[in-house]
């Protein structure tokens, strides 16, 4: 023992790192106590997803979502500042519900599929659409096919790998033909767009998305369908020619005002190194968005909650940020990346919470590279305390809300959540409330909020 | 260049280690894409749960779980043998459904509780009985308590920590009241007996689990409440006393013969080594145990599935064991147990999977002391293969049909599946096949079987 004690009188600084560490390990552990015991992130979510719902950006709801949290961030004492940033949307409406339909199969007949329009599609007018369909398996064969696909609707029937274990890599490699299939498949005077939903489950649910246009060809109507009809139709055409009825009456209108929603705890004494914690407030408009991006909102209200529950204060500038229209064109982002830059404000950090509500498994982190070569070192040094909630790190993109920040150069973080169902339910009528966890829920909340706690403590070096 | 193939030249052993560990790291990712992809563990779970039901010992369904799972294991033709080990079981029966009200309350009235009558317990007689409640935080009260339980109902109002990450640990530390709260209340002449549901939810689900009488005292009635009738019970207790109304027509039957079904596959070079999967057959007779425990079954079929399908011909012996009665008695692992010390067995290693079917985190190992220094060391060596999938090993419990193994000088493992929703379902009217996620569920096979093949191809040095 006196041996030992001999050891910390002739290395101070190693007493103190281990003190440090233990008092770090004792804060961690009151973070979780906290959230797992007087966590609110639940009724919130419960209220936006049950009270409110759907929050397409433009949408009543999402007016009402920017009402709701800023109502309750202003509750909480410790925040200094809450306010609404503004910023111009798309106002994308889906209209009536949406046909869509095999008409001439001689063996079945007529036939109703599950389906959506994508989001930001035109409509296919009034009277709707009627085509033969060729199906593509990917967005490369669009050119190589050509004029086959004039007058046609072609149908993407790219399934997402069930064996990637990581499923957003699965989504990210087949997601091409939902965004640009439209635009691409009408350069050569297609008429209409039908992808596969992005799952890897076999079922009935169409999952929605946006897909964009570009400005070079008329835009045509594009629809999702449920990986069991995506079949069907598959078996269909490897026996006769089919003919799709699509009907839509989704359109564009003009855009309008809304808001990012951000409320902020001024650091004591590193005011101008901002710690940024945030999600997305809109969701799709056909569930009520509670993974995507529900959760991700109240995570990161609820590490503003933890830090008061706490009595922590933080030495530099705790910001939540609740981006709007996330979903379908990124306004509120870009309107933060304009509105921050043009201060000259430093994000020493930047953690985005949009990948569920589920187990959370740690955090990518992302950077340029010389940054992240700088700093990266210095993260993996608190993973043992990290490692005690079942939390890595590892190298990756962050979160598309605050992918602007890079240039401010610090480091950004996204929440890596257990991935396995999240495009179970991922912009389905079924991302609701009844599919959250709400343990799950808080041990995100619990993980950001640790996280935040050793950037604002230790910064960046 | 030249330098690194010298190198190699000079350590062959090396150059053959790094081989051999990257056509492991090819085999298993094999497995993984073989469960993700040709999986039959959700089709075998949806026959177990939707089609037979609740399987609780001497119940037909659990003689047609019997029957189905022997059939299924004969299909495949890696096996060598599948055969019915017979066990007496004890035969309960739950007879009408239970009732539980407060009966006095002058504030409220009459009010029915959501309740269940605890496994094994005896019934109420057709009169039901009506008694004054007295409300207990532990097990440790009753002693102190004494006399003043004389005639009255007991209440064991202690909630499982929400704040244990694991919430195994949480449930182990509070399950108490619910397996020895009737027979130590009963000493000192209490009637009843009225458990808080064994969950951090807060909910209206209550849920059942086995009581066990000792044989000192006349048993007494136990039930078990959901966990906001036991917050509700609790409040209306600090206002008056309270009387509850219990009814329940359950009852201990004639003990009936049962079964474990096994099926091997006997090792070519080594088939004296045994390494066993599996999981019970048994399930409460509430819900249909598709997590408790229908997903270990599938998971330790599914293995043997995944063997075949791969044309992996084993060295050492693999036997995939369904035990029945885990639930109410352990009869099918004890008689597992003595048949296989009768032959002087050596089971090299077991696995259990019964912690649900859930996202699959890595395996608790145990073991004698000497057992477990001596082996572990080697098992951590596959630890960079098992990373790769999100898994990670550490020293724990096994499972309880397996327990009984130790002495045969292997190690135990079992299945730790991320365990945030496990007691969400446990036990409960609810654990059911829409509660498990497909994904999930062939992930946890794809980790056994990977497991599996380690051992089976390296053994235990």
């Amino acid at each position: 023992m006196r041996r030992f004690l001999l050891f910390f009188f002739l290395f101070p600084s190693l007493l103190l790192a281990q003190d440090s560490q233990k008092e770090d390990a004792f804060f961690i552990r009151q973070i979780y106590d906290e959230a797992l015991t007087e966590g609110k992130s639940y009724d919130w979510l419960n209220y936006l997803t049950q009270r409110i719902g759907g929050r397409l950006a433009g949408s009543p709801q999402a007016a009402a979502a920017v009402e709701y949290t800023k109502q309750v961030l202003d509750t909480l004492s410790i925040v200094d500042s809450v306010w609404l940033q503004p910023c111009m949307v798309p106002h994308w409406v889906r209209g009536e519900k949406e046909q869509i339909r095999v008409v001439n199969s001689l063996k079945m007949g007529t036939i109703s599929l599950n389906g959506l329009a994508l989001g930001n599609s035109v409509g296919t007018g009034a009277n709707g659409i009627t085509a033969e369909v060729i199906e593509l398996s990917d967005l490369e064969e669009v050119d190589s096919l050509g004029p086959q696909l004039n007058g046609k609707i072609v149908f993407f029937n790219n399934p997402m790998d069930p064996t990637q274990l990581n499923t957003f890599s699965a989504y990210g490699k087949a997601a091409g033909p939902r965004v640009w299939g439209a635009s691409r498949a009408a350069k050569h005077g297609a008429v209409g767009v039908v992808v596969r939903s992005l799952t890897t489950r076999q079922d009935d649910i169409p999952h929605t998305g946006s897909t964009v246009y570009d400005n070079e060809t008329t835009p045509i109507p594009a629809f999702a369908i449920s990986t069991n009809d995506a079949e069907l139709l598959s078996r269909l055409l490897q026996e006769e020619p089919i003919r799709l009825f699509m009907r839509s009456t989704c359109e564009m209108l003009p855009e309008v005002e809304s808001f990012n929603v951000i409320a902020e705890i001024k650091g004591s004494d590193y005011p101008d190194e901002i710690i940024l914690v945030g999600g997305h407030l809109d969701s799709w408009d056909v569930g009520t968005g509670a993974h995507d991006d529900g959760s991700g909102c109240v995570h990161s209200m609820e590490v503003i909650h933890l830090i008061q529950r706490l009595n922590y204060r933080p030495k530099r500038t705790i910001r939540c940020v609740l981006f709007m229209n996330e979903e379908n064109g990124l306004r509120g982002g870009r309107a933060y990346w304009k509105w921050s830059n043009g201060k000259k404000e430093f994000h020493l950090a930047a953690i985005e919470s949009d990948r569920g509500g589920f187990t959370p498994k740690g955090f990518t982190v992302d950077g340029h590279d010389d940054i992240f070569n700088k700093y990266f070192k210095q993260v993996i040094e608190w993973l043992p305390l990290l490692e005690a909630y079942g939390l890595a790190i590892r190298k990756g993109g962050s979160g598309a809300d605050i992918s602007g920040l890079k240039e401010q150069q610090g480091l950004l973080f996204g929440l890596e959540p257990d991935s396995q169902r999240y495009f179970d339910y991922h912009h389905t009528p079924i991302d609701g409330l009844d599919v959250v966890n709400k343990r799950e829920l808080e041990l995100g909340a619990a993980a950001m909020t640790s996280l935040v706690y050793l950037l604002d403590k230790y910064g960046l070096k």
